[in-house]
């Protein structure tokens, strides 16, 4: 397996995640270096408003597909829609997400999906935390230059990121599913405090 | 335009219904000969609710574009979800009839929706009609020799005549838009007094 010292993702890939919408919808492509994460790219993905509903679902799931073809993710992170928002926002979140995960399915990516709470506490310590709380410790955690901005990317960044610290966790469960060793017994605590240290670095507000 | 007298649909192609859903997303496909509406096929895809959201939404996604290979219609009538479900179903009908959505996109064949109310109005006369109501006429209309089962095969059927009756307003308007005479302007009020006349032999209780 290409760079596996680096990943408990497959072959080094990176993590792709999704921060679902019509209108919107955030990625981030995370990848591994060391104790390091890096942005491989991150962005938007937008529909005109004034298009036709399934125009505009054709477009997003070919760009999705571009995504995927062009980074190859290891894994999809897709946010969980909270069952606290209204019809119309279910209506919608469902239809992006239900695209990235029929092509995350036909192409044998793994997926997780996570909870907006779940991922701000994993990468701020809160799971109550604002836009900008999350904008900037992406920010640091990824060692950008700048603010991952719209805020739709940077959640998706979070995403990728919160399935990073997560997956080894799952990786070890499916390793001893699979009768083989749990190989990166260390990874998880080792991300477990990088991440606590990072958290407590605090963010200014 | 192959077949263009009977069919204000392109090339004489059939209308496909789609009441969509995850575990069950039933379909319809309706073709016109003269007056007359057959049933070309239906059924209910369906994926096992033991299998992982991505795989089932993966083979709900092959189903469809399958359908739509086979089939090729000329329209895809969709069931417009309501605003008063929860947001559990909502999503999962999101994710289903997203898919639905962007595969008729991609192909270029126009969609249009329908709320459960219309459609029941349209084949049975009763916007609140019952689902053996909504068999039953199903049945009368397409000349079937058994009650179409399950009700999500009946519903898709319905939502591809309910798209049969309501086409040629439309049609007659993008024909105008075009600046070409509207080619079929009797076809609406025909399929308005059978409609009418069906719906008067009313349904056995």
């Amino acid at each position: 397996m290409f760079d596996s010292e680096h990943s408990d993702i497959p072959g080094g890939a990176p993590v792709l995640g999704i921060d679902p919408g019509v209108s919107r919808c955030g990625y981030g492509v995370v990848r591994r270096e060391g104790a390091q994460y890096l942005a491989v790219s991150y962005g938007v993905l937008r529909t005109p408003p004034s298009a036709e509903l399934p125009d505009r679902l054709a477009t997003l799931h070919a760009d999705l597909e571009s995504l995927v073809a062009e980074f190859r993710p290891g894994a999809v992170a897709v946010e969980r829609v909270l069952f606290q928002v209204n019809t119309r926002t279910a209506m919608s979140v469902g239809q992006a997400s239900g695209l990235a995960l029929a092509i995350a399915g036909r192409e044998r990516i793994p997926v997780a999906t996570y909870s907006p709470n779940e991922v701000k506490l994993a990468v701020a310590g809160d799971g109550a935390a604002g836009k900008f709380e999350v904008q900037t410790m992406v920010m640091r955690l990824l060692r950008l230059a700048e603010l991952p901005d719209p805020p739709d990317a940077a959640d998706a960044l979070a995403l990728a990121l919160c399935h990073w610290w997560k997956a080894p966790i799952a990786a070890q469960v499916s390793a001893k599913t699979n009768g083989a060793p749990a190989p990166h017994g260390a990874r998880s605590k080792l991300d477990d405090a990088i991440a606590a240290a990072v958290r407590k670095q605090g963010v200014a507000r």
